[in-house]
């Protein structure tokens, strides 16, 4: 018996026991679809391989897609909206690093300093996920999903694993201009 | 089976099992009647949709309301009396924002850094929880009660549910002049 | 099912399970007589109702009377002796505020910053209790105990409930002078 | 039921199930003997009755005795070594202390703040036990060894309880040389 | 029956039941090679006897060996890179120490200030292991594995206990050039 720990979307503090190691992600989830979270994000956000960008699913992380009033896709977490981003390839004697995609957001007074990063200027910003190098996944995929286009504005197909209650929509405070 | 950590009205850590995902809004407006808290007030306070303002359960954060001794409404929060404010709609070319119903309260120094937020001058609050945008969410809503009209003094209906004990008035310190 | 978790008087984390929530308070009694706490002091300290600090049975938070070397009854608290203290009423144009009994402690250098509160001069204070206003509940007093007078020195009567083992008297470093 | 939380040797955390609250010490040997810990070092360090040093049980914390290459006896818990030291009586108009014996180290740049304790100088310490005054409590004791004389390199006798595990000597990097 | 608390590769917190003592680092072996880990880094690092370096069972911590793209040989640990490096002994006045491994990587700015330790210069590192002093422990070793020459690189045979799944790699950040 396994026992995942989540903060709801209502910020309580829920256990819920899994059978075994292999329903993990299926409960993950199911309880990510309505918001909740377990865990941290990971200092310098969540690392998937590149090639899990186009169709990863985002509830594994109790995250979701959404579209703010200026019609741009972001990422809705815990609350905040992240945006995505196309980092282009480093090849310097420095520093050699694949392309990769993330997903951030400007940083806001109450964030801790630990998960500000630095940017141009006096930017600060708070990374959610970095798709960078690695060999795809199946388990990030989106189930039952086809691969969608390389696009995080891909239209996500429905899960065909059973939702336990449907989620209305939160209401996100809307982002100030992310610069990343 | 699921587990719910709280804080009790008297500060003991005590989990409570769940029998399903499904109860658990029962579990927390019960012990919630009675000033347990599950989690920590999300940074910049809870958000909730604007429409679930009216007739909100303040049970299911372990909030009750209390008029102080001044007449005025109050929200209470694990001691914490949190005072109503509306916020007009920002319609700028940097930012736009739908009108808001704020529940906060004076910072204290024994506050912790991440939770101040800053006002004009050199005020700074702490907010419980802001209603804002999205689409009303019934489960959100004091069971039972018909929907009040839209002022958080609206008398709350009393529960349909079984309270496991009745929860004498507590003694909250009366806070000083909430700036917000 | 509830589980309550505590540190023991050997600083061990040690989670009980409890059958039900009625049980609850005499878990805290029957552990707490042996110097064991749950959670944390809140920021500020406990509140609780004025007219229950004359019976207040302080094993629901671990704590008892003790009586120092120059004969002053203080409140043993994990090794910290705290010290009672009265408040006047306030009744001043900016503040009112009712009559209080704290129990406090100078600040010590090993402190955390939001436990500290400052007092005239340099001195800084940790509250361990404040018992203000609100109505009195019978749950907080010595069970089978009479009320005892207004005074912190009122011999505490036996409790009537069965102790599964006698604490035998810990070894509390001496407080400094507290100066409230 | 009971659960108690540990910190294992590894660095792990592992809750084990204990069947009553007697049993409860007898767990805290069984696993302290393998370097276990359960909780942190309370602020100023654990206290204990001045009379039980001499045949004090390091198990109950999770520490051992350790004889460093120089021949002193020290006291070796989570990987750091404490030394001895006995602390005389202080009788003053501001204070007035028994004797003591205390076990500590120097501070090392990785010691967060609230454990540190000035000493004169520049040097500050950690404590990790302190023995002062209170009434000797058998229950601390080394089971089913005669009470040996009052020095802390007195050898230990053989434990009669069963050991789950033989512990292999660990690697305990060598501290500097702590002042205190 | 014992519980032990991971964070998995995705950074979820989920306890896994272990029915004995004696089958803990089983499980720490099993769910390690999927990238979980238990507890957090100790302070200055995990400490192990040197002559467990060659053959050092690297699940046991969530880790494992990884060659990156200049051709080294690191070791990977929740997203970081970490280098080997031998360190002399030391044998002044001041200070004995025998000859140690150490794992470490260059600090990043997200690096909490208790992980950082000072280089020489304005170099900051962290430490993940050190390998120092002792007596070799089989319990540490690689499963069923022959005894490696002493060196980090030499390669892992493969563990004859049962794998719950196949870890794809991961897609692990380049760390910047450690100076240690």
């Amino acid at each position: 018996m396994l026992h995942i720990e989540f903060i709801t979307d209502l910020g309580a503090r829920v256990t819920v026991d899994v059978e075994s190691a292999d329903k993990l992600l299926d409960i993950q989830r199911q309880y990510g679809r309505l918001g909740w979270t377990s865990g941290e994000i990971p200092t310098g956000g969540y690392q998937f391989p590149h090639d899990n960008e186009a169709d990863f699913d985002w509830t594994l992380i109790g995250a979701r897609k959404w579209t703010n009033p200026e019609g741009e896709d972001m990422i809705l977490h815990r609350g905040h909206a992240y945006r995505r981003r196309e980092l282009e390839a480093v090849d310097s004697r420095k520093m050699k690093l694949p392309a990769a995609v993330k997903y951030s957001r400007g940083a806001k007074n109450t964030d801790p300093d630990h998960v500000r990063e630095k940017a141009d200027g006096e930017f600060e910003y708070v990374t959610l996920a970095i798709f960078r190098g690695g060999k795809r996944q199946e388990r990030f995929a989106v189930p039952g999903g086809n691969r969608a286009p390389a696009q995080a504005s891909a239209p996500t197909r429905p899960a065909a694993r059973p939702q336990p209650a449907a989620r209305p929509a939160p209401a996100p405070a809307q982002d100030e201009e992310t610069p990343f």
